[in-house]
């Protein structure tokens, strides 16, 4: 690899951030270049991705563009990654990485999502609206708690991209419940969960994604 | 391959039934043990998927337990489809066929659930809420329909997995819409949406799929 990675994302939301930290990981260059919301719906950017949506990728190495954070990773992985060991490449192991990758994009992402938009976008206020994704949160807590219970990581012995992915949408877990988060209780009520999130968020890489995170977004 | 493949599922529930797709498609032997919802978030099915949701498989050919729809396809294309042409093993193609997986499972599947939860399950109307969803269901139908123009299917010239994941939540859109479906005029808004649907729909697979659902369920 020689030539920088473009990565197309935005100062606050989640997603991109779940990408700079596989490529922080890989030891990768890259350029980050955050679009205005506004502008992530229409042309040009549409022409990268025709879902207006922020990760986007360009590759000037392989001439790739690609969108959706997942597949972003896994390109990275199979790309650059291949001494790296973050995930598996045989084995019943490797389709549980395939499972918990997957649950994470349709099980937390879009739900934790929901949350944030009930709780700070939506034009009204609708409690039980709110309510319902809040509870979908601590659903999604419960279920890594207890699929953690005894273990390190998600699968195997390992840190692997299974559990690297749930950190941007973790790290939003305050904004999304506002006054209600001290409440919630997690380092008591989720321990597993709770010692394994400190466990990744220690990480070198993540550690800088988290910064510089923090230098261009409150949230 | 020897012994059937145990798919746990639901009637009414659209993942089980994409998974169902592939393993028609693949001509696989399987058992479909269909779960009421009350006994799906709890022992002994947990113990299966610790999830609580629908779809998980057992293979006893090769031992693994599975969930998450689109990692059992994944898993079923590569142990039992490679001489079925359903997806792509090498270069950009292999990684947009990833792309617009992730984009079915996170930004279909999600966003097409809550339209339904709103218009017919949640505890209170909010119009507020069901029109947010329906407009999300309407971009979806956009993307596809862009994405799509001047094409047969979604990445290269040859009906994937990419094509075929999005089927089972289609098939749900005039219950998610009730009344206000005629009205969307999917056959003139979205045009090579609605072809691609139609070519797909006409897949001897997908019929069988179709025609065991329509036997369970009324959605």
């Amino acid at each position: 690899m020689s030539k920088p990675i473009t990565l197309w994302g935005h100062a606050g939301g989640p997603n991109p951030w779940k990408v700079i930290i596989i490529l922080e990981e890989l030891n990768l260059k890259y350029d980050h270049k955050m679009l205005e919301m506004s502008d992530v719906k229409k042309e040009p950017y549409e022409k990268i991705c025709v879902n207006g949506r922020v990760p986007a990728i360009e590759d000037p190495n392989t001439g790739i563009t690609l969108w959706e954070s997942a597949a972003i990773i896994e390109y990275l992985i199979e790309t650059y990654g291949q001494d790296k060991d973050l995930t598996f490449t045989s084995g019943p192991e490797k389709f549980l990485v395939k499972q918990w990758v997957f649950f994470q994009a349709s099980g937390q992402g879009p739900y934790y999502g929901q949350a944030g938009w009930f709780a700070h976008y939506h034009p009204e206020k609708l409690p039980s609206a709110i309510e319902r994704y809040r509870e979908h949160v601590k659903r999604v807590l419960g279920v890594l708690n207890k699929a953690l219970e005894g273990k390190q990581y998600l699968v195997g012995e390992k840190c692997t991209i299974a559990d690297l992915s749930f950190i941007a949408w973790d790290m939003m877990l305050p904004w999304m419940f506002g006054e209600a988060w001290a409440g919630l209780d997690v380092e008591n009520k989720f321990p597993n969960y709770f010692a394994w999130n400190k466990r990744l968020l220690e990480r070198p890489a993540v550690q800088a994604a988290v910064k510089a995170k923090a230098a261009v977004s409150k949230i």
